[in-house]
């Protein structure tokens, strides 16, 4: 009987469900009102994020996941502590920062110095050691408003790896205009990478409007500006994160299986609402959609709530790492807000060219276009992807995502329900398409 | 020849400079650029505020005002202090809290208590003292935005008097939803007041965001919520504000004068961009056109960039205990930021109707109706108004006014230079009007 149900569905393509432009969604919202209301902010590694895990667990075994699983693994932990900045000269202001992930620390008397300031990235690289050693560094680099995102990919280097050059450098600190496109006092964060061997220096953003602040000050008075700076963030060592995973078994264990979710830890300053409760939320209700309809897909999906992806994809390590060998036909994750789906991008085998003409038309009544080919499908997934796991990217309209990313700002409230009930529904009728799809997703791969 | 001149101006009606629809500006911008970059926050009382009035001194002077005097008052002046806020129960979550102007303070290791949460401001006037008698009060009260910014009575009743009810009904601590119209993690602070023999109690305003959350987890837990709150704000005793005047001399004493302008000082969260250095820099910028048009006015322009509005509109009662007895023709303030005037609303001697038609006339090609009867003016000429003094009211667009009012993000960034420029064009032509109507402005009151 199983192998009976097995050819027909490899024969018939079936249509997805007709898609709604505007479709109910209860399970998406209640997941990402429950996890900010009652969970709140998850820094990786902390006991908040432990607690997300629980939270979590009990949310999907209720939904009637299976084989749900909390997968732990150690990390190095980070937690935030005092930070304020004034500048003290030539005009007394004080500034909205907050430290950047991995920061090192002041005195806790904090420190005293001229601030040297640069407009670009470039121009801070350019600049010879001399010219910023033992000085507090200050970098512009104005990020604007991409639809699809791309622009943080370069601008986001500045806080990548600005603090790692300015400490190889000699600089005291460093602090950089925010990684974001809005016009509040919320500094955004995010993590900051140390090479071996380089000592962590105090490194924090200031809001766009301090960073306005201190540009027009520096203007007055080239070189003119001082600044007092306390920073307290420490390692806290070895402490636990972990990916949370659940599924729905298929009928045919060959045709392997789909991966797909979102990251549960956050940063710590707002309440991970659009990154990513959300993306664990529409992932969550998409395969809950399945579920619900009552027909077994061909093919397993497996949710995963992954740990530690705002520390760099810790989470999507450790799930590679455990899972590797696994057949894995499809991967594809949600890490880009709430806002409306209005682009697919796929990396599909060849032999698989019809399903994705189908995932085409299916998509297309929810305002959703073919774009280029996937490129990596994002942190967590990407581990997987680079192997050759074909994978799939619904992108979300990220015009307004780097006003809020990262900040205290990343509340609840920044989510509109119908964005995101677009959002599941476009999961929901590419998880139809693809768990049931006849073609083969695994060839030229193992087995 | 004098005689004669003023003969001639009181019988010629002047047309208006026509007003240009998109008209230049560099003194008003100038001046806000300036104030917020080189002094920012200027807290009543403050030696902020003292260097706001000596910065400001010298820019009446260089712009060529005559008259420039500091005219100092005595304040009681209040100081902000640490504020922290973290809801313990049900749900560990830290909130964005601003005490209010006035608040008391908590012991130095804050108070912990039971939070009973009123959706209105009359359900928390009913309630009966022994259901809030020791706990933490939160009141919510949803501000929404008018155009004309009259919501603000309303709703700020509860910033204003909320807290004195509480402390009279034995609350430990009042925490309102703030008095705002965004969803920023940022606080609206603002004035509250305390009736004689009330002792103040803890008071603060959450951020919308903030709010959203206890209300959400409150009506998951009602009555289950607990709070850790910290706020060491002090009163620092007797302290020196006071209000800066500059003058374009008139032709006409008899005619009297005009008094125009807004206030100085600033809550201390922000840079006090919209509230009120757009205000001042918009009245002294039309009045430096008048200037710089060579033609003296008829009645003398008096500027006046007002001390301690938000801690009761001090200076405008200042400015009437010393100068109540002056020939005052009409009188005027700017202090609803620096979005587009779009409609006038003036208090005329009956003699002067003709006078009000002619402004209609002027201020239409800037896209600005005739509204109804002006009503006080404002807090800084009211005194002057109700005493029969006539006034003009260029209404700003408010619709976003409250998003920032009294918040960390009331900085320079959200000023509209070409609206800036738009409200300057208003005020000048407004002046210009005005200033040499041969109407009496002063029929029926006095000399």
């Amino acid at each position: 009987m199983k192998n009976l149900r097995l050819a027909f569905a490899s024969l018939l393509v079936l249509p997805a469900t007709p898609a709604s432009a505007a479709p109910d969604d209860t399970v998406a919202w209640s997941l990402v009102e429950g996890l900010t209301t009652e969970v709140g902010q998850r820094l990786a590694g902390t006991e908040a994020e432990a607690r997300a895990r629980d939270w979590g667990m009990k949310k999907l075994k209720a939904l009637g996941f299976k084989n749900v699983a909390i997968e732990p693994f150690p990390m190095k932990a980070w937690v935030r502590g005092i930070e304020t900045a004034e500048l003290t000269a030539p005009y007394p202001q004080k500034l909205a920062i907050a430290a950047l992930g991995g920061s090192g620390a002041t005195p806790e008397a904090g420190l005293k110095g001229n601030v040297v300031v640069f407009s670009t990235f470039a121009d801070f690289k350019a600049a010879p050691d001399a010219a910023v050693k033992g000085k507090i560094v200050y970098v512009g680099h104005t990020m604007r408003a991409t639809q699809d995102g791309s622009s943080y990919g370069y601008f986001g280097l500045l806080r990548r790896s600005g603090p790692n050059l300015a400490a190889r450098k000699g600089a005291a600190a460093f602090l950089i205009r925010s990684i974001g496109t809005d016009n509040h006092r919320v500094p955004h964060t995010g993590l900051t990478n140390w090479e071996a061997g380089v000592e962590p220096i105090p490194a924090a953003a200031v809001s766009n409007p301090d960073a306005d602040l201190i540009e027009r000050a520096n203007a007055r008075s080239p070189g003119g500006l001082q600044l007092a700076l306390v920073l307290t963030p420490k390692f806290v060592g070895e402490q636990m994160s972990g990916n949370l995973i659940g599924e729905i078994p298929g009928s045919d264990p060959d045709a392997g299986m789909i991966v797909i979710g979102g990251h549960l830890d956050s940063w710590d300053l707002g309440t991970g609402a659009i990154d990513d409760g959300a993306g664990v939320a529409i992932t969550t209700a998409a395969a809950k959609a399945i579920l619900d309809s009552g027909k077994k897909p061909r093919r397993t999906i497996r949710i995963v709530w992954w740990g530690a992806e705002e520390e760099g994809g810790l989470g999507g390590a450790a799930y590679f790492a455990k899972h590797k060998d696994e057949r894995h036909a499809l991967a594809g994750e949600s890490d880009f807000g709430a806002d409306r789906v209005w682009r697919f991008q796929t990396k599909l085998p060849t032999a698989a060219a019809p399903l994705a003409a189908r995932l085409a038309s299916a998509l297309a009544p929810l305002g959703i276009a073919a774009g280029a080919e996937a490129e990596d499908g994002g942190t967590d997934v990407g581990p997987l992807v680079a192997t050759g796991v074909p994978v799939i990217a619904l992108g979300q309209d990220g015009t307004r995502y780097f006003d809020i990313h990262h900040t205290a700002d990343d509340t609840l409230d920044k989510i509109d329900p119908k964005q995101l009930a677009q959002n599941v529904e476009a999961w929901r009728v590419m998880l139809e398409t693809t768990a049931n799809a006849p073609e083969d997703l695994m060839a030229g791969r193992g087995q």
